[in-house]
């Protein structure tokens, strides 16, 4: 099924909105139409924060995290806890965790995580740098924050063996259940790690 | 709850995103982050179709349709009938009966429906335009296809007034059952208007 367009410059822009992930040909439509009876001003920065995605960002040197400058803010960030590395898979996963406000440290983006099946192998992720980092730098502590999946585990174990000989502490964020989940619900893999890696109980919620 | 973003180019970006319809910061994350997954060039022209939104669109001055010109793609084709006009409330309805491939006729888009409610009057439609070219063009037919609420019912009905001492015939789009509907699951007002707007059967699927 193909509408036809009266305008090019309507189709044009339609399709560039198609292009994002799931957006299908009439949620498209709806965008553009939205952004036509915005300002043509409004229309103009709209444009604009787009196109300065591609001239002005770039990845941090150092975490490989977006950032505008050569050193994001993050590791920049003097008051943050320089020895401590957290590494996860993407972006994504950085503002997540930043946004718990529970992490003072620095991060470091792998883009991805080992799989055979996607032909993603160790070479493909930032893990040189991050064998770099912790050859160089003074590294206490490497939080592996990657997800619970065969790929996530199998990373884990990879930058486990490469690491592994260095004077660094290397943990993995916990396993267990999520608040609000209930016993009955909880799959038997997280429920029997939950078990296994029981923490003392301190009177709190925490 | 408030991400804190890396960059502030890509938090502008974000928001651009998140100002769409039905767009949240999630899903605006996610479509600037696949953004720059693309290539620089990819971006530059994903930008420029949106600024050519505000630059090159226009409305059609003869029935108010999205065009690159002053006269639309649809009014300025002569291989229409120019003696039929269809009157539709937006641009994605012309879209959505262009699609059908059933109309070779011309349209008026009117910009929205009466709705004393909304504070929409008829003045605030393109309704003068279109008594114009009733009055001046030699319009055979004018086709109402508003939706079937309450306040489409309503611009009908006052359209019918005012168009109706013009020597056109003025009708509107069938009401009835839609194709694949059953009869235990339609309501009792398509159903009866359905009956009372029986169609002689001529052994087609039609």
């Amino acid at each position: 099924m193909e509408f036809n367009f009266p305008s090019k410059v309507l189709f044009r822009a339609i399709e560039s909105f198609n292009s994002l992930p799931g957006v299908g040909k009439k949620t498209a439509l709806r965008y553009t139409l939205n952004l036509l009876k915005m300002e043509p001003d409004e229309i103009m920065r709209f444009a604009d924060n787009i196109k300065r995605l591609a001239v002005d960002i770039r990845f941090c040197e150092q975490c490989h995290n977006i950032s505008d400058q050569k050193i994001c803010d993050i590791c920049s960030n003097s008051s943050r806890k320089q020895d401590v590395i957290c590494v996860v898979q993407d972006v994504r996963d950085v503002l997540a965790i930043e946004n718990t406000q529970q992490y003072n440290g620095l991060y470091h983006v792998l883009g991805g995580v080992i799989s055979p099946i996607d032909g993603i192998g160790p070479s493909d992720l930032n893990v040189e740098s991050l064998e770099e980092r912790v050859k160089s730098q003074n590294v206490q502590e490497i939080i592996l924050a990657l997800s619970t999946t065969m790929e996530g585990d199998t990373t884990n174990f990879y930058l486990y063996r490469k690491l592994g000989n260095f004077p660094v502490q290397i943990s993995t964020i916990a396993r267990g259940m999520g608040f609000g989940d209930e016993i009955e619900y909880t799959d038997e893999l997280t429920l029997g790690r939950s078990i296994i890696n029981r923490i003392p109980y301190k009177g709190g919620n925490k």
